[in-house]
């Protein structure tokens, strides 16, 4: 494996400086994390993007999150076909596994999926059509979101697709029978969010009025 | 959807924190990669353990990491199906879209997946055999490098096998035509990282000596 | 210009060396900093003093911080006279070409501008005084600040003047339309540091108190 | 002054780092340099770009270079006329202060200040002629330059103006008497370095063959 590189040495500086300072604070906590197991809240869903860091907006403790993120915070359908499905089992581990108490989706604005999901949806983005496109084939989830809003006024479409990210998860999640009976038992509650990026902004699903609610 | 739920308010109380502080501190530049969009030089790939955290380790800017984390930090080999490969979306992503210039995978001590991976390999966990286990169908990306850990000694075979998860992963990687031909081209390169939780120590591979050397 | 000479070989071959090792590592980030130009979060304007660097302070990545450095971290007020304003140039290229999200002013202990300052305002320094002492003039700048430390007890007066430097530069820059303008629209925060060489620590004015504060 | 505003938190973090670490396995030079003042090998003269950092590629230590950073690394040319000249300031505290051995002037690529000069001296930069436009007033120092360079074909002459840059500012430096006496009396040397930002590469003038030459 040739093709391996050391890394850049100023991640290797940051790294000591963490270590001397944030590790060897927080040194006792990390040891018992690591002798009796983690014991996550909440599993956290969110998005790759650069931009989005859901243990900053709510001042994560290290062991309080188990986090997954992918392109769009999608989760697919219950499907289980014996395929690789890593989505499906990160849910399945932080539900029966890790047993967490709460799923939280977080969608986010200007994300470049799901702009690739309606270029895609209104013929923009032939290239996402393709067989061969692993964007395209896994922004397919937002599909039925997209029919949802397709017949709203387009500079509102792309923000409501984004919203449809959230909330085809949050269905999705409930298609998994270990999720279902989860939530019916009450031990997990499901939560739909979605951040401004620029502005700083966080909303959440309102199943009363069927909105994003501002926090 | 009534099985929404309002976020717990303890969350909701460190978001308007984080929003009067840390959101303020940095508001200029949050917008500024809003309006010009994100520009991350790295992809990292780690598990979503909660105690896993990259940004921290690295004192991470907002807008320098694209991450990916799923369970046990793989990346599978290339298969363009036409199925939903969320994981392979996210690499195609941040090659061809976002042109970043390192992917870093970081393995870790105690990871679940890779003990289910162990426990499976050996017998031991015949629930993750099942076609309907998807973290099993999952871990089966790691059996190559099961291969060739399983006749170290009982107390090593864990720990090289969370190495594993990261050679896999960095050998699969190559299998992306965009990827080979972005690292052919030099304008891509690979790094494979593994950390101790309790200890904090991070070490990286080592192609010369084919082991993880301490940083 | 047979006064050129070659560059020491130490100097080539600590080059060379960086070349092998550095810049190979991060090779492909700095060639798509090259493709896409820069784009810095912050401007810093420190001192030329040798033993100041930000950039080992805050770990930072090529491509983070557009760097100013004059005698004593000054920026003089605003005078569009046409003549050449080098430091003037370096702000406005900062705010109105880069549009940088903060300026970040650093002083620091034994600044020989500031102590040379402070000499000449006591009369110990005539030949500063000179209309031919380009470090007398340019140290002018800071009598506002020395007006305001000079019926401090003596010991404390060089340490007062050099967190002077800081805020007038502070002030100064306030002078310019581009930075008052850009700071009210919120696209601009203005940050005043001071560094002890010898002991290492960094501190920040505070307006609330009208102090600098340890980090 | 309640426009000034704390530092990012990201850049506290990594300060922490930094004095954990890097302070910590320097203190006894630092506090060394403290007491018995810097003695600086060598000025160093280059632009504010983001991307470009002799510290790093000269592995310099704390203490070895006192660095001038301006717009496009450019020496004025002596003018003892009572203003500020914060530029001649450094030159004149280097020489006659510190008595360096060197000065290195070093000119990069893809120099957003020589580019305006370039689009100025062509007419395609009006409001770089304005009076009130401090870069374009800074950039009337490379005017000389432009001239030696304007009949070149076009695809040569921006980077033949960054190595003007360098040139000029070598010129320049020869007006000031101090420079001047203490080359003659071989107290000092004048460098002159370009680096290509995307490369890596590193040239000097050569004053035999009157051009830059590879390291």
């Amino acid at each position: 494996m040739n093709h391996i590189r050391p890394l850049p040495s100023y991640l290797v500086h940051r790294y000591h400086g963490w270590k001397a300072t944030t590790w060897t604070e927080n040194r006792v906590w990390y040891r018992r994390l690591a002798d009796e197991g983690q014991r996550p809240r909440a599993m956290v869903i969110s998005c790759c993007d650069s931009r989005v860091h859901v243990t900053s907006i709510f001042g994560a403790d290290s062991g309080e999150f188990f986090i997954h993120r992918n392109i769009a915070n999608l989760v697919p359908p219950y499907s289980p076909d014996g395929e690789h499905h890593g989505t499906s089992a990160t849910v399945e581990f932080a539900v029966t596994t890790l047993k967490v108490a709460h799923i939280i989706i977080v969608g986010h604005s200007l994300c470049g999926g799901v702009k690739g999901c309606h270029d895609m949806c209104t013929g923009q983005a032939p290239e996402l059509e393709e067989k061969s496109s692993f964007v395209g084939r896994w922004m397919d989830l937002l599909r039925p979101g997209f029919e949802r809003v397709k017949d709203k006024p387009e500079d509102q479409r792309l923000r409501a697709l984004e919203k449809e990210s959230v909330l085809v998860s949050l269905e999705n999640l409930m298609t998994f029978p270990f999720v279902r009976e989860a939530v019916e038992a009450d031990e997990l509650t499901l939560h739909g969010l979605w951040t401004d990026i620029g502005a700083g902004g966080l909303e959440q699903y309102d199943p009363a009025s069927g909105a994003f609610v501002p926090l």
